[in-house]
């Protein structure tokens, strides 16, 4: 991974902004209709959790590979509930887990969670000092 | 905004996946290539990034009209340094506002980017844990 990374969010109209990555990607961001938006995008902390959701989806899914498990199809659901008062930080994240495969072993799976969690996820690692993030799975025999 | 927010990201191929928000917009998540991916869409890092650009960039946008301030263009740039051990956490971030306007008054951008740090922004009260988040801003007289 790269060492720097960027992204520029430029105001379209409202509260609504296009995102862009290092990469050239992207994405529409906006506040939703309660905060003066128009909901016409990711809400900005959405984009928290769809980052850890990838961030934690790579690591698994490499790991998985590696361990020569035979995954169909993997997604990976993640839920946070935020504080009552601003600033409005998740206290709580759940990371739910599906892989679907022949013979998937459920400690492989396990491992790898295990493995993002402690040691290669940077947005759990990130996350993870204000919100309580606790991981689940589902092994789905096909 | 919402309580409880949701992100789903569903592996499509490699280790490129798609992420949908609660409010069913989607991105495209990649790894870059020298992590086993494509670079075919926002890195998950990048979209904490992205997520903390619109999160401050709606606060503040929505201040500066507040106080009246006729704002005709905005942008916030925001870079990341990561640490080189994993889990390569953001270690500094710094987050730069250019407001496009006529007669901006420099006092109005630094309450308002004053507010959204210190108050409003979970993203930023979120990774400044673990960062070190430095703003700036520039005004662009038009």
């Amino acid at each position: 991974m790269a060492k720097i990374l960027t992204a520029v969010a430029k105001l379209e109209t409202g509260m609504r902004f296009d995102a862009q990555s290092t990469s050239g990607y992207h994405v529409t961001l906006d506040s939703n209709v309660e905060s003066g938006g128009q909901g016409a995008g990711f809400s900005p902390m959405e984009m928290l959790l769809a980052g850890l959701a990838g961030c934690t989806g790579i690591d698994v899914i490499s790991i998985l590979r590696k361990k020569r498990q035979g995954v169909t199809g993997y997604e990976v659901r993640v839920q946070g509930i935020r504080a009552e008062e601003h600033p409005k930080v998740f206290v709580e994240i759940s990371v739910e887990h599906l892989v679907t495969g022949h013979n998937i072993q459920p400690a492989a799976v396990e491992r790898a969670i295990k493995l993002s969690e402690t040691r290669y996820c940077g947005a759990q690692a990130m996350l993870g000092t204000v919100a309580r993030i606790h991981s689940t799975y589902r092994i789905i025999e096909v």
